[in-house]
């Protein structure tokens, strides 16, 4: 666990000296993101996040280094932990921490608390410090400070305010259940040990917080939760669901980031074999596209009947994994639930057939059921890649422990796609801080004349020409000119 | 102009002797539409649509047959006119019109109205005569009767009540504007002719309306309006915006429909060519796949910049059409806008490029501007192509007069995608007929295990073997075992 | 059979007033032919074929009318049959024989024996009408002339000669065996009715002939096996193995006319279906990609380890008919061996599934097999699409009797394509008739200069722009800057 | 360069460390080489290449590593360097040196010389250790040994032989002339150093040689260009013109490394860019077919216009690149020729467009002429990757200094890949030190049955099944049951 002194350090990265590599990356994804790019120049100057405190819980990558940026050039204040232990680049946290010194737009670092592979304890104390503002409250001769706006990626961050707060009100943390996982032990362990030093920090904070903008759909589907249940404390935009985030990241990321990760753990031909992915939402729609684009014969599951017909439509074979499991050489999970893989389909698999997550928790992978399997025998072929000897005979292949294997084994969506992403998270960070009347303690998605705007920073880099409405047309089909142009329904 | 005695008549098709032949089609369609042929099973005994009287406008092809007998089998009376003036399949009106007579359910012929190649007459006569229900009210022993239900492509049967039913309000039919379409002007001696014999014939019809479902975007387009205007009469169902219709039909169905249309009407070779396709909506989405897996180089264009986003990263080009056109082999559009092709684009083509449309409306394409043009002349290659010799010298080829050249072409949809369409239909037909109080007026989708429902009824006739969530899973996802399995706002 | 007026017309056809409209298409095919319109040009002044008699085999289509005409245009007299009883366009065929009256380059008609629907004895009869050229004989002074030069597709017209000419020395003509087929006993009737008539017919004509150029596979094989035996007439030019043509008509031209045919034949969805190829040479190969870009899942069979390694690398499953047959939807014969598809695998597909050659002739499926399946039960649909009723209860659907269904169902390979393989034809022609003496008798390929100027006078109308080689590059591989830039064993 | 002492060292690689890791990727590539694991079965016990001493010149990975203890596996005795001064991995040929110690087939190490990074100075001097069989003469008591096969790779290793020879009966080195390559003149070094100590040592290893097995294109062409000349001095079969390592190697293994490069180098994301492809051979089709699979838009330029045509017909627009250079986000050559990529070209690009080549020598893009740009700036922005800024303002990113990206910036093919071109390799082997009369001095390629072999070897992993040929089938086509298949000249 980190030390004292550790604590009072004003960030915590792997290895500062790899700030000037970082700096290159950034750079080079720079040139990649120009929906960011594009609201440096337009909000530099009005400074729409002045006054805000963001406290952001996100994969440090390259491409977050961007978005953190970014936030700062539009006049915010920032604190960042990774929201995966394993996905953070070194190099980025690196050179977040440091700043873009001695370049034109030079300006202090961040303070970030990140590292690749961290422990969940180490996870979790990273998380906390991002709520722990009292620095930057002294600088400003105040004696406490926390942050007022949460940038979110799963909803940890979140959680750990609304369950800070809960406890709070209760005036004790809850005890962990018998079946309870370890990692929800050390939250639970963490709001206690924060109950013993102040009976009311969370609640602070959760009564400043303007908002949270939520990445992706796990984190959004507990939003929704605590909504319907009355618990939510403070608005919420659901980025996740801009068309531009589910659509693009969700889909295209994955298509480039599925093979890149498969490559970099494996080396494997995907050419050939039988790659299985289960679900076929935008995720597994992105895998699988990616697969056959690389001479995979793809296989797909499907509970939603809706989607399994896209899948037949789409031309790959729909079944059941355990109805043909010894046929494949890839499993691919993209569901956000759990235990779509089980124990008894990783002992069904070819000889080395390879196990990947692509989903969201490591819970898609039964890791638990695995590693409590007599006989099993794990054996480190290189960090984040795994043989599992099987009392079978045979051995599977898992990737990055069962988490996200395209964070874990490769560096996560390329920076263009996260650019979409992220100009979203941008601008639903400005429409919490500036217009926060307009947002009721709810969950909201952006208003699609901004979604089309993250759309539209976009083309130009991509050599896009984009045909113009005539007036006649737009009358005739009842849109203005400039858009927004498909009703709330439409799907794309 | 129809005749009396064809007035009177109980039908009225091309060719009655085709009925055999098409009866065979409608036999193998059959196989192909196990959506409708589930509904025929699960409700042939409860008859949920005895007492419905139907005024159908849609294509009446083969497909539709199948449709058509699928209503009459759960109970409702139906009569029926194409909505296009081309689309029509002479035999399959003929086979409905003569009933399937000698086979195991055999019953008796339906009143259709439809062949291919109508006149603008002919059509606002034929979708009249759905209205007219004399003959089985008659048959009851009621001195009038007319239908309650409209299943409706296109809203013109909606469109004809309406103002009917308002020129009757209004004691006179309006006059056509200057500019006014030579259809517009019909519709209006339709409707003043109807006010000559009888002052409230379509206030009473209007009254008696259930319901309408809608099939397609264009017609949906009008319901929202009416219904923003508070001018609409009753109910409407939006079947074009379940997922297994507006992502099955207008995707998949194009995929297929539009290179049938080509092959049959030109037999040019897609391969090498530039396509040029307007519009990335689902139509588009579909037809850019069809033209690119026949190895076409195909280029987009759009007004949405989250559309156009989408093509560049499938992969395509995305340019206005003036930019390129002189490399341009063929132009499909795909819109429901109007005007998309001008006369400058016509002129500015390869020689012999094809022009076809395949989104909505003859308007897409400027017809008017191509006919007024000094110098152009229109030689018949065959029925539906027509070579334009241009004052450039060039010519180009037009399809199916700029109307839908997948159902002028070619035969429209295949049945397995139209039974897709055509099961939202019925159950939609069902819900506004069994459950009238939950559809106040207004325009509604149909609920998503409805939707589901659809789609799972299509899966068997494919392989598809769906996975089933356990209990523990759904519970973490917050779902039904059964579903459904998505929010409304899920874009799939 | 035919009349003796009939024999002494000029030509046969099945409807001269189909004329007009079969030059409607010959002009629109024109624009999709540049090779062939490249050589009018080029060798219009020229006329290097003066003084050639050409003997054609070749399916009567619009594209062979093209071929036809600018064979004509270089000089050439042509004799014409279609070499396969379905696939003649009948407006081609009356075109033809019309020849392009009142068009700028009007010239007299070609004489043409062809029609769609020919019995075996009527296509032999058709065949032999190509040898007689007594009627050109007779317009300058001469009592008699054959053919010097033989265009073949297939091997018949050539076999016919060898035939006769054996026979003649053999001096009677063979006799049938017992399981000889109906059509070999028609060939052995037609030889020996010749016989009868005179000693020496096929002996003087086979000593004319400068030489055949062969279209296809089959043919090719049978000129190889005529070789090695020692018993090839005269030499051959294998058009087949030109890359213009094997990697072109074979491939790409399927890859149009498969799912043409399919549509047009049945409007059956290929999206979500199983699609079973058999064979994955150059035509499997544009099957399945073809189906697979309409969505169906494809899986092949192969004998041959290579090819059967390719269609796994290309994302196929390959396995064997008989291990999957009742999840196919269809299945199409690709191989121009036998019995690919048996009475058992028939037997055990599912329920209406599509049977469909586009391998060679009609003994790729067991046709014979299934006519004398016991209770089978044959119902035409419409014309070349049968449903077999078989004694399981279940049905499956016959394209073209089992022939070339993309002839019989759909009108062939698309202009374009055929450019590229009658552009071959023209440039072989040449060859053999003016140099003749580097041409001893053998079977031999185009050179490849040859082949690379027929995909160079491709180019233009697909807006390609080819780059030179500098001549430091062109020295570096060791090649002439202008090409030929590949040495023969290159497999593109 | 290197010190006495490391050249008596009986190997030299980076680090011996790695030689545990390095022998868990060589297990985990067993797995995916089936062809040489069938290999090592069927002749394990017979030991055909006993008494063979193999000189190896080929890229030092973790699929050579399996090649190579395969050949010892079969009795030869492997003497080993890198064929690219970049391409080593270093854990591979750690583990090689060490040998598989502890495992089931332990046995030594073998004499490997190759790490990654190598000047061209000790690339060369790596290579003329694998001539250098001093210690191995030793160990049987002889005073001399050289190698008696070449396993070549680009044909360094074959023209080192052939330039020592042909100095020693010239009695001195070449001069270098003044427009020399470094490179040419550090091979004449070495070789003039080598006639210093010794005035037949080449002269004698050249007549020991019983043949050499090369790789790829551009050690072919050599070959072919001495044999033509009377120069070449001992038989050598072309392994890559065998069926199984052209169309597979060069095309699907490209398919998979070159995006794996992409994005081990840049992790820009490859969809919605313009990507253009130079070359449309066996590498320029894997290419594009990679690049379109993830949703590139893909322009691709051929100076052959049969291939030019076959990349149209493949959908993908043929350009020339200085007319679309300002539309390009990355170039990727696939030629083998030199100066594909200019100067003028370079400075024609997007900002930061990618320059990476996988044809073959980095002459392909014009390095030299980058270099002495006036004002250019090169910055590593890490090892392999170099940002250019040019005097434009504008900066290039060029991989692998110009050289194979996909080993240098990726790990080269995959294993499966490999596994076929080294059987070929393998079974070429044995061809010369087993029937060496049958192969007197010349080029070869191996005969088709052991091509089809390998591709044999290769089906049971992808779980093919290939289906038999019935005896009548054989017959029919005129082929045995059991293959050979195809004629000379078939090019799949």
């Amino acid at each position: 666990m980190p030390t004292e002194a550790q604590t009072a350090a004003p960030y915590r990265v792997a290895d500062l000296s790899l700030a000037e590599a970082g700096r290159h990356q950034i750079r080079l994804a720079e040139n990649e993101m120009p929906g960011l790019m594009a609201l440096r120049e337009e909000f530099g100057a009005s400074q729409p996040l002045a006054g805000a405190r963001i406290a952001g819980s996100l994969h440090m990558t390259v491409q977050t280094a961007v978005l953190i940026e970014t936030l700062v050039a539009l006049g915010a204040q920032v604190r960042w932990a990774s929201c995966n232990i394993f996905s953070t680049q070194d190099e980025a946290a690196a050179a977040v921490a440091v700043g873009p010194t001695g370049t034109p737009d030079a300006r202090a670092g961040v303070p970030v608390f990140a590292w690749k592979g961290e422990t969940l304890e180490e996870y979790w104390w990273c998380t906390s410090r991002i709520f722990d503002w009292t620095a930057e409250a002294a600088a400003v001769g105040a004696d406490w400070a926390g942050p007022n706006l949460i940038l979110d990626d799963g909803g940890d961050a979140t959680m750990l305010v609304h369950t800070g707060a809960d406890a709070e009100a209760a005036g004790a943390a809850p005890v962990a259940g018998a079946d309870a996982s370890a990692e929800w032990k050390i939250v639970l362990d963490t709001v206690a040990a924060s109950l013993e030093t102040s009976a009311d920090r969370w609640t602070r904070i959760a009564a400043d917080i303007e908002g949270v903008t939520e990445e992706t759909t796990t984190g959004v589907h507990r939003l929704y939760e605590l909504s319907r249940n009355g618990q939510l404390r403070f608005p919420a935009i659901n980025v996740n669901d801009s068309v531009t985030k589910s659509k693009f990241d969700n889909k295209y990321g994955i298509r480039h980031s599925l093979p890149d990760g498969l490559n970099r753990a494996t080396d494997v031909l995907m050419g050939g074999k039988v790659a299985f992915v289960v679900g076929y939402g935008d995720v597994g729609k992105g895998a699988a596209e990616a697969l056959r684009g690389q001479g995979a014969r793809v296989i797909v599951s499907e509970v939603d009947p809706i989607c399994a017909l896209q899948a037949a439509m789409d031309g790959y074979q729909v079944a059941r994994l355990a109805d043909v499991v010894d046929t494949v050489d890839m499993v691919i999970t993209c569901t956000g639930n759990l235990g779509v893989v089980g124990v008894d389909e990783m002992l069904g698999l070819k000889h080395l057939a390879i196990v990947a997550n692509v989903g969201h928790f490591d819970n898609e992978i039964d890791m638990a059921g695995l590693e409590s399997l007599p006989g099993v025998e794990k054996v480190e072929i290189k960090p984040q890649v795994h043989e599992w000897r099987l009392p079978t005979g045979r051995s599977i292949l898992v990737l990055s422990e069962g988490r996200l294997m395209n964070l874990g084994n490769a560096t996560g969506h390329p920076s263009f796609v996260m650019s979409n992403s992220f100009t979203n998270q941008v601008l639903a960070q400005i429409e919490l801080h500036t217009r926060r009347d307009e947002y009721p303690t709810g969950v909201y998605v952006l208003p699609k004349h901004l979604d089309e705007k993250v759309a539209r920073l976009h083309l130009g880099a991509l050599g896009v020409e984009l045909t113009e409405l005539r007036p006649e047309q737009a009358a005739y089909i009842g849109v203005p000119v400039e858009g927004p142009f498909k009703p709330e329904h439409y799907r794309y």
